[in-house]
């Protein structure tokens, strides 16, 4: 593969199994797969889940949804907390399309209420735990207001319960994101009870992050998924023990610009703009802006013992290396780095080469 | 001003004092002003330079090299060392304009002596005491080593030394700041001396990075300066006491998508693939992803006291605010965030739009 410039590398294989393996536990747990696009942002990439039978999807923007609908998806949900300055737009899509958007207040509701010019279905955001967005799982009431207000709203019907168990990601163990996800549901199951018991009979709900997703087999008790990031996986699910090295489907190729072999370092072409300043607890307390490999015919190799992007300008990265690769190494060559967090890296990049050097653009792509 | 989403806010007022400033300083200190295009990468503002006298710019890519040089530049120097993989787009640019390259192996003086077919200008990369990339300022023999290998090339001809004192960033105050540039101009001219009693008579000396290059009146110590952050200043510049609050040039509008009162928050739109995900301690020892304020008719007021992003996601931001500010926000509301480090924010955005409406695109906007 002809590397001029940092290159986000993908390898199609890996991402068609970690879709593959997604759908399939989906349809064993009998829970709808709605896909989250946020990760790849690509249309081509959204193929291959169409291939495995996917029809519904995710994503975290109206531009995203409009994307998207020029490319075929017809059963959307934005699941991102409505943006009412961007009615207009929401109204166009609502037209086109079976729209999902989120909804968590009274107001939010009110004022789709009053300029939703075509059917749209409601999911009301709870928040299980991870304090971002979302009425508070324990406060139900709260919910049936937003819940009520959203029925009371001409062209916009009340279509479930809906959470990012973001906490996930502060799981320490497989068995603690195990737990993060039975919470989860039970904690939803909990609204939803309220819910029915109160006249929303219908009420379902979806859940959504890679972590409990990839781990817990059986996701039945749940009416949708929502998991985006496993499409390729990075170095944050890698370290939460989510993913295998081989299971990562994307790396940066970085151009070896210079070495300093006094502090064990080559400077690569890939800084911040390429990888994202997403950074996780590397080797001796060090930051680590994503781990290295060498590039091979099928890809990349295993990644470089004790080698790791050590510090990030716009442009550049320092490589830490040991002696026996940098030694090796020559202005020209190519690293292979894998990214600490590959939604971000993806957005930055905009577009992929796969290994038999075919190039997959993604949206906003110049 | 009607915002919907995201948007890069630019005060051009601000942005071409900021540039007036330096252009003037540059004129006073009769030294050569090669401003840095990497913050904002965008040909009309370019032109603001211009109106300033800047005929000579410098870029952190090739592309970006391309992209200015489309817009009637002619003299530019690509700040990073040079990437052989690339040789045939520097070979076009060569041809193009007075191009200069980044140099400080003998390993890439000699690929491009081979391979370079047009003329081009090498400066020889110093480090100071940044320790990203360069030939270290106490190792001279190895500065005339390349120099040597550089003048052995055909097309390519030595200019100079070049540094950037990146460790400025780590001062802690106006005082260490001129510390940093006393130091790095007597590095470099103790690095030309030597050079020149050698037979390199004619070698310049670049520096260029904000901090120094605001803070130090007189910049004569040296032959050219090549700042690019000035332009905007952010709040890294900001908490180094670089700029003030008023010099800084641009702010993200982000919609208020929902607002939570127990934790004193509200959620933007406006996330890491809008802001970048760089940080500074903020308040209680938390990072700050950027300071807040109120939009007004004139751009925005004052910082927020105790306002501030505390955490990002991909498309979402949480914002801190006090309780009597907090209480009187409305979903739909818009708050305006001023960066961390405006260059990535500019790199991540793409686009501005002016106080008075006007939109102004950047390199690879879509």
């Amino acid at each position: 593969m002809a590397i001029e410039k940092p290159t986000l590398v993908l390898h199609e294989q890996r991402a068609r199994r970690n879709i593959e393996k997604m759908a399939a536990k989906a349809v064993k747990s009998g829970v709808r797969f709605r896909a989250h696009f946020k990760t790849h942002q690509a249309a081509q990439i959204g193929e291959w889940f169409r291939e495995c039978g996917v029809e519904s999807i995710t994503v975290s923007s109206l531009d995203m949804a409009d994307y998207f609908a020029r490319h075929g998806w017809r059963d959307i949900t934005v699941a991102f907390p409505a943006n009412i300055l961007e009615i207009a737009k929401i109204n166009r899509l609502a037209e086109a399309l079976d729209l999902g958007l989120l909804v968590e207040s009274t107001e939010t509701a009110a004022f789709l209420a009053q300029h939703l010019t075509a059917k749209a279905a409601a999911w009301i955001k709870i928040d299980v735990g991870s304090l971002r967005t979302g009425i508070p799982w324990d406060q139900p009431e709260d919910v049936i207001a937003v819940a009520a207000e959203v029925e009371r709203a001409g062209p916009l019907s009340f279509r479930g319960l809906l959470t990012h168990a973001g906490h996930a990601y502060q799981a320490k163990s497989r068995q603690e994101i195990t737990k993060v996800y039975q919470e989860t549901a039970s904690r939803m199951q909990h609204v939803r009870h309220y819910l029915q018991a109160r006249g929303f009979q219908k009420t379902e709900i979806s859940v959504g992050d890679t972590p409990t997703c990839t781990v817990v087999e059986d996701l039945g008790d749940v009416d949708e998924i929502r998991p985006g990031n496993f499409v390729f996986y990075d170095l944050m699910q890698l370290q939460l023990g989510v993913c295998s090295e081989e299971e990562i489907a994307v790396a940066v190729a970085c151009p070896v610009v210079a070495k300093h072999e006094d502090r064990d370092e080559a400077i690569v072409y890939g800084g911040a703009v390429h990888l994202s300043r997403e950074s996780i607890p590397g080797p001796d307390e060090a930051q680590a802006f994503g781990y290295v490999a060498l590039p091979t015919q099928e890809g990349w190799g295993p990644f470089i013992q004790g080698g790791y992007v050590s510090s990030l300008s716009q442009e550049h990265g320092a490589v830490r290396l040991p002696d026996h690769v940098l030694g090796g190494l020559h202005v020209g060559d190519v690293l292979m780095v894998v990214p600490v967090h590959s939604c971000l890296t993806a957005n930055l990049m905009k577009a992929y080469r796969t290994l038999d050097g075919q190039t997959i653009t993604a949206m906003g792509a110049s």
